[in-house]
């Protein structure tokens, strides 16, 4: 950064050679010049939003832009999940054509983890890549969805099928945008929050449960330390391993079961937090199972996670239909699933599973 | 490569650090074993190919590769450059969902330009990237298009802009292919082949002027020269300049012009090939205007262009709409058109040019 920051914004660096960037955390970001110096030098950009986050923060954002950019358009998509799909990429596209923007032009995602994918693959993939920057709007986007790279829209057999690894040029968390969270998309958020707890940081398990209701009431200090902790871990699993050649998935700890919810349900139906949520019970359970954690640690962290608001019982799928959706997920090998499982407190590996036990898993965890 | 080659193929290195790979050029390689070994490992591979190829050699290819992968799948697309769509590139996802291929499924692309642009797109999106191997049985392909990485598809108000820069685990080029290709065809992969003359090489220049008439009748030796010098020449230029960040644009010789007819008279109207060969007597012109080289140079390679088969006169679509698609071109910045030209014999520089200059051009090129 060229400018030095007001002393509440804290900087988080994803060390990733090249393309390493800035995370900013801070109260007010979206009005602070210094939020957007020093980005690619360009003559247009274009912010990239929903119909929901447009008509709170778009014309603040605007406003901050104009002063760099020549040209500065928008492009509103609808909202939600079920509209992560090719279609509503095509829209980005679409603006990005008819408003005649070049290889140079900078896309600001405006909104949650849905409007930060779909971004990122969209200046991954136009013109074979232009320069991007996240400014999510939600506690999922900024603790998880924004930081690392992973762009991708959904296909009708499986979630996030189609993507790249992306970076940004930097994420700009205005924690003043939480303010407007619906209270079951800040649950949503803590579930990814939780999440870095049993994979990589007791500690942080132990302060997020002494602060799980300051982090209810939206307490600002609270929030600031949880999404500064969580881009730390995260900046860290990435910068071992960009492309999830090993380590990373550990990241998708309760996600294999999770996207088995969303893809049963329809896309949209549960929140993409509180499949994570429920999918994490699922895989402190299949751990137990497994005979790597206690039955005490299991419920522990399960109790957290209703604290938080979240579901920890799944759907009833049925146990046929869950195995075949977590059979096209990524990290399945050869028609193998591969789950996250926690080895101990604070350490997380990828393995299989005897699917007898995923079934045991799925009986005491649904319904 | 693990194993030794027959002394007939020849092998062309593309230097890109983790990303390197070689091209493979010679005969009967589709039945090769060599040509397929050291491939990444997987279980599963899927050909993509297209209507008109596919009878042809994709059963071929199927039995060199079942020697390596358990399962080989194949997807079959329409032909053509009007099918450079999304729509047409989701059959691919499509079948790789359907036939639940993992991310280590290696992708084939057999066929034309088309096939090996969206099959490499597929292959990078898919997962967020696998593997995939260029199998070009095109003269366009075999010396331009499978080579360098670059992928895309286009959209209604531009050629490939939306892609990624995704680079194959191989190039295996077989010679025999080039058999079964309409004359049509083969004329429009002898532009590309001219191209590196004026922009990179007089001595191939000289030997193309040689050699036309045996190319032109398929003269095995003359056409393995012609591919392998072709290959070389673009392997050094990318091994520079990757992402075209500078030098790999004047790969782009005759392509601002070309793209602008291609789009204009709509996709599939002329092959790309031919809006290429078209595209570089309107460059050598605007080249000649700006001073740069003289007319005799001009009139010999629109000779040899001639000589091809191919148009030198471009379609009459008027200066304002020539004008309006070359601004949407990806080398456009801040709206400004930015032509590859000749700066003298072997020598090609990225830059503007006066609009008055420019319909100058279009009115001694277009009837």
């Amino acid at each position: 950064m060229a400018a030095p920051h007001s002393e509440s914004v804290q900087q988080v660096r994803i060390a990733l050679g090249d393309r390493s960037y800035d995370i900013l955390i801070g109260s007010g970001l979206l009005a602070q010049p210094a939020a957007w110096d020093a980005l690619p030098v360009a003559s247009t950009a274009l912010i990239v939003t929903n119909t929901t986050v447009a008509p709170l923060y778009a014309a603040k954002l605007r406003d901050a832009l104009s002063a760099r950019y020549r040209s500065v358009f928008q492009v509103v998509l609808p909202d939600g999940e079920a509209h992560k799909d090719w279609q509503t990429l095509n829209l980005v596209f679409d603006a990005l054509l008819s408003h005649g923007c070049d290889r140079k032009t900078v896309l600001f995602a405006l909104g949650g983890g849905v409007v930060g994918d779909m971004t990122g693959f969209a200046a991954a993939s136009y013109m074979r890549g232009v320069p991007f920057v996240q400014v999510p709007t939600t506690l999922l986007a900024q603790v998880d969805s924004s930081v690392g790279g992973k762009t991708a829209i959904n296909h009708p057999l499986g979630k996030n099928m189609i993507g790249a690894f992306y970076q940004p040029a930097r994420v700009v968390c205005d924690l003043d945008t939480l303010a407007t969270l619906p209270q079951r998309e800040l649950s949503a958020g803590l579930a990814e929050v939780i999440k870095y707890g049993p994979i990589a940081d007791t500690g942080f398990l132990d302060w997020i449960e002494a602060n799980i209701d300051a982090l209810m009431r939206r307490d600002r200090a609270a929030l600031a330390h949880a999404v500064r902790r969580s881009c730390e871990i995260k900046a860290d699993v990435v910068g071992q391993d960009e492309r999830e050649s090993g380590l990373r998935a550990i990241l998708n700890f309760g996600h294999t079961f999770g996207h088995a919810i969303e893809a049963g349900l329809g896309y949209g139906e549960w929140l993409h937090g509180e499949a994570v949520g429920c999918g994490m019970v699922m895989g402190l359970q299949l751990s137990r199972r497994l005979g790597l954690i206690d039955e005490a640690f299991v419920q522990r962290v399960t109790t957290l996670i209703a604290r938080a608001g979240l579901p920890t019982v799944g759907p009833a799928l049925g146990a046929e239909r869950y195995l075949e959706l977590m059979r096209v997920d990524k990290k399945a090998e050869a028609g193998e699933i591969r789950f996250v499982v926690i080895e101990r407190p604070g350490q997380a590996a990828v393995r299989g599973a005897p699917d007898a036990l995923v079934r045991q898993v799925l009986a005491d965890c649904t319904r």
